[in-house]
């Protein structure tokens, strides 16, 4: 009777990333043999996680599901949504659903790893069944084009996903939010919904893009100076506007970094992008034109250390020089954690005479995420029974839950969970359940994917503070003789050339140790520990410093 | 004719700290013979400057010129002012002038370095003479308690230095600035100002201390809960209001946190901090007390990995276990640099159910630093001819520059240096040299002052990112016969057990390279590239890897 098995059945919604965190998004929808994966992002690494170059969720339990899996839809082209694709590709196949603009990021991606997928272009108001999921998208205004908020059907009730989004009544392709649909889908009534907690903790509402096209169009009527402006490489609106105000006033625009060299190119040939015709340039001709008659769009808002903008700013740029009266602006704002590297860039272009403007002191960016009162907006149109806030800290998390709740929404209605956590639905209840799904953070470094733990992190965390010292020695394997050493060699401790007497006084006391050792008659493993010990003692007490130490011992017949 | 000769002479006004950085201010005064330092301060490592501890000046040119030093004239207490006086002791004498408080953290500080000094108490509104120069003090309002500023009267002209201020008008202690004497100083003609930047780029007015007092005790007022209030530990009118507000609402304070305790000890017996009777217990008796009858101060407000903060959101800390409830406050703003360590931090107490209340959604915090209204204030009551803005990065001391220019001085007076600047005045011109002293950042760590440099640090990064590798080997001398290896030992590279296979592959090629080389000849050193260079190349190709790579080849007879 599969009529009483499928009463049974709950619906489970888990989230593998963007719980606790800002990034690598990724939720995953179970109903019996279905599941549905909403997004598969990357983060940037913690500071503590050296050597690291991107975080990925961990994928297990879509690997031990994989037959289940019907489809992978994205909401918008961010890294921190499309950006674990690849490596999701790398392990399990599954037909992907995007927006256009978006699927022509992930292609650009894909053809770098050199990985073929099953890509499907959907567009906003249209359905399609995924195994027993319905869904509907629609559009959301964020700061990149393109961006969809996905209607799921369940057997158990609709799903409402908001993915990132702002309400801007004024966006700059024209392409509003359809509140009618969603304020009709809220009447159908919506068990649960799922939204963006980015900005929960900021009040009132966020400003339109038009804002920072205003603002913009002020700076580049009131200068002569050559404009070089920085913004993120997927704000697909921004360049369009800084394009439009470069041809009003009579400007070539030059790209400059290779993300966006790569967007302008995706951009314009999917359409997004209406490049104003003979505006554009190449990096080589600028020096032809006056300064009054350039603008460069750059890359480098994060203060990235092989940016364009920070090479400019270190007069490392082979193209661009910083000269006084540049004026430089940062379309953009500092990702938490990069504020420090950002400010030394605003400092070494404003040293070198250039006039910088940045958000602070001019309305130069906009978010893109929702702040409270959208949030409530948003939470009037759709009236869910139940809410699982998304995409935030724990700070943010409860923040947007506190925001429900002053709606009107019962505490015992939301759900506040982590990477692995199971919200367990039927048509009327909904729980968190005890058990978790696998969801670490997965780190890549290189090729490798996963290979560096967390015992290597540790590692390189000593080696990064201390150094290491190598301890050399040989023995003769009969007699125990000492036939080469002791002889230390060092990296990262201290300067050797200067003092190097420091190595000179730790060999004379490694000697002493092993004439002990000798007349204690000890083997070699132990010999090891011996010399190990002395050195690290010998040395904390110089330094209070506490290198890794290798002890490299070899006999030989 | 010395007469003559002083005519010549002029000052030279010279920071070695300070500038283009927040922090390590120390600034010289040169005229003739003498020699006046005011503040010597450290600042904490940038992100990059891996494995230090702190950061403090040069002082070669204090060192070169230990003659002509009359003394070191200190503001106020503050690390970035006070913290470099013990490195400065063990490279030159020098008497200390500095306000009964700070002496008390000074001399807290010469202890645990074991170092005697010849310090001397001054107090605002008095004048004490240093070779030529005369110095007046007077009294400042900022975030710790008995600040000064100077007015050093030198032979060329009065030069007025801020020290860090702000403006308070409702001071805890009721200690005003004595705005008149500073008018006055302003009427009897200022050569040259030097002033705090490091609120340049903030409009309006710093609030006054008080209305961080007025929100505390709404939050104490309110809550039957348990409060944990985490502060800055310099803090001493802050530390007074919570226990003023802890005796008012019937609770007990208990001190947690070694500068914490160490503040309230000194302030207490110097007569700064006032402690109501009976409200201070011990860590250990919080428990015999009922939650709303508790108070905890703390330190850890930059999410530092080992203060008691951070050890309590992380379930490490032996007296204090978070519970839902309690109410933990934040009474305090991140230094640049921090926002995430903060964040994490904040993360934590909230997941363990505590309330969090910090500056970003209440009143916990107030700057102790002047905006751009108090700065105006400062210039229309000096009125120097010239200026030197201190205490910032370029964009602090640049936008200072600008706000003295919008109050109408002349671009051409004022003067934006670095550190090692030398700004020349007699009594009618200043200009700065293209010359410069000696000024880096010396990084302290551990016990070593300047034995890590930038190529120490660039071996630690390198280490951090991708570990070591070290390649053993052991030749006959003679013969060239390889008595042992190549074996390979590695830290931070891959997770060896799970991934060792890689090392193994290593080893065969280069046992393939040993082969080449036996049949080449190659001497010893010549197979140490070799091998080193098989092996960078195998790892970059595997990984993508650069560890730093080790031949540890020896000879034996």
């Amino acid at each position: 009777m599969p009529e009483k098995k499928k009463k049974n059945m709950k619906l489970r919604v888990m989230p593998i990333g963007g719980l606790h965190e800002v990034g690598k998004n990724c939720t995953l929808f179970e109903y019996g043999d279905d599941i549905l994966i909403v997004d598969c992002g990357m983060t940037f690494p913690d500071s503590d996680m050296l050597g690291i170059d991107i975080v990925i969720p961990d994928f297990s339990y879509l690997e031990e599901n994989s037959s289940k899996v019907r489809g992978l839809i994205i909401t918008h082209a961010h890294e921190d949504h499309i950006g674990g694709v690849p490596y999701l590709l790398q392990k399990i196949q599954v037909p992907i659903y995007a927006s256009r603009l978006t699927l022509g990021f992930i292609q650009n991606k894909l053809a770098e790893f050199k990985i073929d997928a099953d890509l499907h272009e959907i567009e906003a108001g249209q359905s399609f069944r995924l195994g027993c999921f319905r869904v509907e998208t629609l559009h959301m205004t964020h700061s990149v084009a393109d961006a969809l908020a996905f209607c799921i059907e369940t057997p158990v009730g609709k799903v409402f996903f908001t993915g990132d989004f702002k309400i801007d009544y004024t966006p700059v392709d024209g392409q509003k939010i359809d509140f009618a649909r969603i304020a009709e889908i809220g009447d159908e009534g919506v068990l649960l919904m799922l939204a963006d907690s980015t900005n929960a903790m900021r009040r009132g509402y966020t400003p339109s893009e038009a804002v920072v096209g205003i603002s913009l169009g002020n700076i580049f009527a009131g200068t002569p100076h050559r404009i070089i402006i920085a913004t993120f490489s997927s704000n697909v609106h921004r360049v369009q506007k800084i394009m439009d105000l470069a041809k009003e006033n009579g400007r070539k625009v030059a790209i400059c970094g290779r993300s966006m060299e790569n967007m302008v190119r995706i951009a314009t040939e999917l359409g997004y992008l209406n490049i104003p015709a003979g505006t554009l340039v190449d990096m080589k001709q600028i020096k032809n034109y006056l300064d009054s008659e350039v603008v460069i769009i750059t890359t480098g808002t994060q203060g990235e250390p092989m940016s364009a903008l920070t090479r400019m700013a270190n007069n490392e740029h082979r193209d661009v020089k910083i000269k006084p009266n540049d004026v430089v602006i940062l379309s953009s704002s500092p990702v938490p954690g990069n504020e420090n590297a950002v400010s030394g860039v605003l400092n070494q272009l404003m040293d070198k005479g250039a006039t910088v403007l940045y958000n602070d002191i001019a309305d130069t960016h906009v978010s893109g995420h929702a702040c409270e009162e959208e949030l409530k907006l948003m939470h009037s149109l759709v009236r869910p029974k139940f809410f699982m806030p998304l995409h935030g800290e724990v700070r943010h998390l409860r923040r947007h839950a506190d925001i429900a709740q002053s709606l009107g929404m019962p505490a015992d209605n939301i759900f506040i969970g982590d990477n692995g956590s199971i919200l367990e639905l039927n048509g009327d209840t909904a729980a968190l359940l005890s058990e978790k799904i696998t969801a670490g953070a997965v780190m890549v470094d290189g090729i490798g994917v996963g290979d560096v733990g967390n015992s290597v992190i540790n590692e390189r965390k000593r080696l990064s503070t201390s150094g290491v010292v190598v301890i050399a020695a040989t023995f003769d394997e009969g007699t125990k003789e000492l036939l080469y050493g002791p002889e230390l060699y060092t990296r990262g401790l201290v300067y050797v050339k200067e003092y190097g007497e420091l190595l000179d006084e730790a060999k004379i006391v490694l000697g002493e140790v092993l004439e002990h050792a000798y007349e204690k008659d000890l083997s070699i493993s132990e010999m090891k520990d011996v010399l190990k010990s002395a050195l690290k003692k010998f040395i904390y007490h110089k330094t209070n410093r506490e290198p890794v130490i290798l002890p490299v011992i070899t006999t030989v017949y």
